[in-house]
């Protein structure tokens, strides 16, 4: 099922709050893409930059399209681990996956992507730098 | 384009606060699926029943998959306007599509769907009750 | 009890959300900061002009402190009414408060207050402009 | 100053998102609240027993009063820590406070506590069980 996933990855660990429930006692469906975008800040600090790093570098990832497959809830107080990766490379765009699964990581409760464009600080679309791009293939290259 | 947008829909208006925009100072992704549920609410209202009222009849519509496509930004204090519609029907299930416009609807912002499971008190999946569907296709029957 | 609530002042409705509430079917207690920062944005257009053309004549105001008491809980769906005014003038600070009521307005849910400094775009405070506090117990004026 | 902060207590970290900053590139007020929540569901588990958990023992503790004091502002990225304690214990009520501090501890950044009551299932006030006390004071005793 899930044999392929992309490649550098991390496991984001997310415990969920109160603020983030809802009267049905679950995880309110747009509060995942809150996690995402936590996630993806850990896996770009993982390989080595943080995000403010790479924006003070003049690159910006806004959002293009976000897209959430909710399969299982999540409760007040799970603890929820976040499969994160970049699964794609466009010229001045790139893609994130992302898997919620439960704390065993047996059960995989959402999964889910967004699409970025690369942009500068005028929000003009920028070709993927080669410091970013070999940054989040190797880690730390920069 | 967006020629044939399903009826029946209704204009939902949304004020951007403060607290939904990021640094980037613009509207936040995930703040437009809080957006689409105020819409969604809204439409069922405007039919002539509350989905307060829907729940309280023994039926839930937790999300199944969202997704949303960002075009342009919309930023603090703007005025923005959901069309909003129920765009397919399964046996237990149904899709609400949304098209965020600025305040003159000339320019399309953004558009998502979020697709529903029916189901009942215990999370178990339930046909369209004639009711409901007679209620979001007709209006006022119930 | 509240016999002696400031003027001028609106009542801005909120509807409330599924997002806003909580695993234990309430609002949830931070919302209630979003509603107030709603609530004064909509004073201050009501008084003749928007929160976003007070900051592009150069004037911030920036929350120093913010306090609520919650007495009753509100939940999904309720339509809530928060009267809100300007209770006190320091020389470059103001003072918010706010009463978040039911839909009926017999039944006092919340009460808080928020102070601001005023601010210029580099965040050093300043006087409170003598247009801005005529806007604000005259309206209209500027 | 801030010389006689209760104890036993905690320092919560917690990393500034994209999604709680604004428009002024800041963390957003009513963030410190859920970042607040977050702290003290810490805290209790570093005593010896999730929140989730007590509640399952029919204790809740629905927030009475919150209250911040905004000192410095939080960014998009920085690393806080959140200093936290219970301050006060009443017959059926207790008080959390929060200072939230810069990553190297050197700077306030804000201030505040909440205020809550102790209510069974039903929401009726009960007094502090000797569970619960013993838990808090000493951790680990139940």
């Amino acid at each position: 099922m899930h044999m392929e996933f992309p490649t550098p990855a991390i496991w984001f660990p997310h415990r969920v709050s109160y603020g983030e429930t809802d009267t049905m006692g679950v995880l309110y469906y747009a509060e995942y893409l809150h996690i995402f975008e936590r996630a993806r800040s850990e896996y770009i600090r993982a390989l080595g930059m943080s995000y403010a790093e790479v924006e003070r570098r003049g690159i910006y990832l806004p959002v293009r399209e976000a897209q959430c497959r909710y399969r299982a809830p999540a409760r007040y107080d799970d603890l929820v681990l976040v499969h994160t990766a970049i699964s794609e490379w466009g010229r001045a765009s790139l893609k994130f996956v992302y898997e919620l699964r439960s704390e065993d990581k047996t059960r995989l409760l959402a999964s889910g992507m967004t699409q970025h464009a690369l942009v500068n600080a005028e929000g003009r679309p920028v070709p993927v730098p080669d410091w970013f791009r070999n940054l989040c293939q190797n880690g730390g290259d920069a």
